[in-house]
């Protein structure tokens, strides 16, 4: 048989997540009364505006998606305030734009900066890459980057460096000042800032993008906007640097629906103001809530999910994801995340009597 | 600003090919009446319970595909007569599973072997991972491999082997016999058997599978399946070494609407049946008439699509491309393809009344 490469070695074979129809058989719960509460997607659903483009594009099916993402660029870029040669445009979310980057700039031995805790498919993406992972470090307790760590990472080997604001799963900022400590003290690496969750954090870093040729801002379709299933993320960064990465980058990897979802939900500007809204509020009415149960250390947000720590409530992160599966409830175990130990887990908002319905089962499993 | 990879040097800015918008607005044709033969799609359109089934998740849009493909996965396995073990899926169509191949085998310097002219998104994909291209041959006026030229090429440094059946753009098909002498030279690289089109092909190859651990059959739901805008493909391999590649495979790139059309598309066996035949039929219809005109050689092709050597007409392929344009026609100009000149087009099959209106044309500018 043919040898693989070393590194896939060094990866697990993957394992995937329970479907909700599993979770309904193991636990005995209802189907559609589960609340899912891992993945940070929007809980009120997709634009109207976006089902009803994908249903009047269903006789569009048997051809190949447009490769050009003029059009798609152009709304991109009137919604984010930039110009249209800033944006690039990527299927499979921004894991394929993650993809194209380390494509794009990868020798073997490079190195990349992450500040653990945070997501995980940086290292993931660029190990495959032969890339060193270097790691800095976000300060959980304070719910920041800790700077110092970051600079003391940078080397001459340094060819990425990810900056996570809102952080994932702390759900902290990285301040301006920070953030361009690290962008002027590596002129030669790619900062990369990545902002799936900008809409609900209330700043806004494009100014970045004039001044600095060193920054890519990673986004997504999948949060806010309502198309996870979908699976469209984007970049904004300098021309030049996009141009060298459109020439590698899958060709047709954004496919139909996804195109018409895309434009359609970026011409409803009421669903992503109402979606920013309900999004935030519900964020501070979880957090006010979960706040009240003694036992359980949860952290201010920034982004559309919330970081608990466990310790002081007997249950590791382990177990209390089991009981709340038992209630029909899906929260991410945090267990896997580098930089955090056993005892911390991570909800996502839902709509209103959702939220309610998992503060009050939380509540009686801590407080039994 | 971050220096790119030098490889990436070595590749051309992406041109997009023209939308129908476009050139509805550049030969004043009418959008609706434009004739697409450039991409080898099933012209039906989709099983109309794939459309169905893509209405009836419309409310899921906003939450992240299912990884786990073990359902598809298994209709998949039924539809082509193998394991389930023996079947990856992918996103993005099989453009995804090259890739994805890349990753697992190459390191730098590695050979592969292709056969031009033939599909060019391996070259595309395989320089990406600063693979070595080594060039075996098509034999064009014999529409077969040069199988010789393909076992010459074989060193070891070889990694990969495309075989491309039918061949695209050619249409011929790889004997039995051929395959059997590149597979059992070449036991420390991978076979890839590109059988994109193998549903028009009338063979069968997968009895293959359980006597060699170097192949793996490539096949796709853009053509014959009636799904390109969706971006699916699929491998069947032996179990060890797709275990090894679903390591590193993009987790979520499957979208929910491509899940849910390949799912319905597979349960709709007389949706298959028909496009199948239907397609063999027309493939015959063009062929026989094309024949007819003096100055075209076609080949016979055991595919969706037939090549046409031009050199007899006064036209060059991009002059009679652009012919067919002004009349609303796209084929696929071959020039661009690796070991062709500059006098071969290929023409996807189509409706019967599309391919009636395009032989008309065809025949009134050749003769004209």
């Amino acid at each position: 048989m043919v040898k693989v490469r070393d590194v896939i070695n060094e990866f697990s074979s993957y394992v995937p997540g329970k479907s909700k129809k599993v979770i309904a058989e193991k636990y005995g719960v209802k189907e559609d009364e589960i609340i899912k509460l891992g993945s940070n997607e929007n809980p009120w659903g997709s634009s109207p505006k976006a089902k009803e483009a994908i249903i009047n594009s269903i006789e569009e099916m048997n051809r190949y998606p447009e490769s050009n993402h003029e059009y798609l660029k152009e709304l991109i870029a009137e919604y984010s305030g930039v110009k249209q040669d800033q944006v690039i445009v990527t299927g499979d979310g921004a894991d394929e734009l993650l993809d194209v980057i380390a494509k794009t700039l990868i020798n073997p031995g490079d190195e990349f900066i992450v500040h653990p805790p945070t997501y995980m498919y940086y290292e993931v993406t660029f190990k495959q890459y032969n890339a060193k992972p270097v790691y800095a470090k976000w300060n959980v307790e304070e719910n920041k980057v800790d700077i110092q760590s970051v600079l003391d990472s940078i080397t001459d080997k340094t060819k990425v460096i990810f900056l996570c604001t809102p952080n994932n799963p702390t759900g902290g900022l990285i301040s301006r000042e920070d953030m361009l400590k690290v962008i002027e003290a590596a002129p030669d690496a790619l900062v990369v800032i990545d902002e799936a969750y900008w809409e609900f954090s209330e700043v806004n870093n494009i100014d970045l993008l004039d001044k600095y040729d060193n920054i890519l801002l990673l986004r997504t379709f999948s949060k806010v906007l309502g198309l996870a299933g979908l699976r469209i993320g984007y970049g904004l960064s300098n021309p030049e640097f996009l141009e060298k990465m459109n020439r590698i980058k899958p060709v047709f990897s954004v496919t139909v629906p996804s195109q018409k979802a895309v434009e359609a939900t970026l011409k409803d500007s009421k669903y992503i103001k109402e979606s920013i809204e309900k999004g935030i509020k519900e964020r501070e009415f979880l957090y006010e809530s979960i706040n009240k149960i003694d036992k359980i250390k949860i952290y201010p947000s920034k982004s559309n999910y919330l970081l608990m720590d466990l310790h002081e409530t007997g249950f590791t992160a382990a177990e209390l994801s089991e009981e709340l599966l038992k209630k029909g409830i899906i929260v991410r175990d945090c267990t896997s995340f580098y930089g955090l130990d056993d005892y911390y887990i991570r909800a996502s908002i839902a709509t209103h009597p959702e939220n309610e319905k998992f503060v009050k089962i939380l509540k009686e499993i801590i407080e039994k």
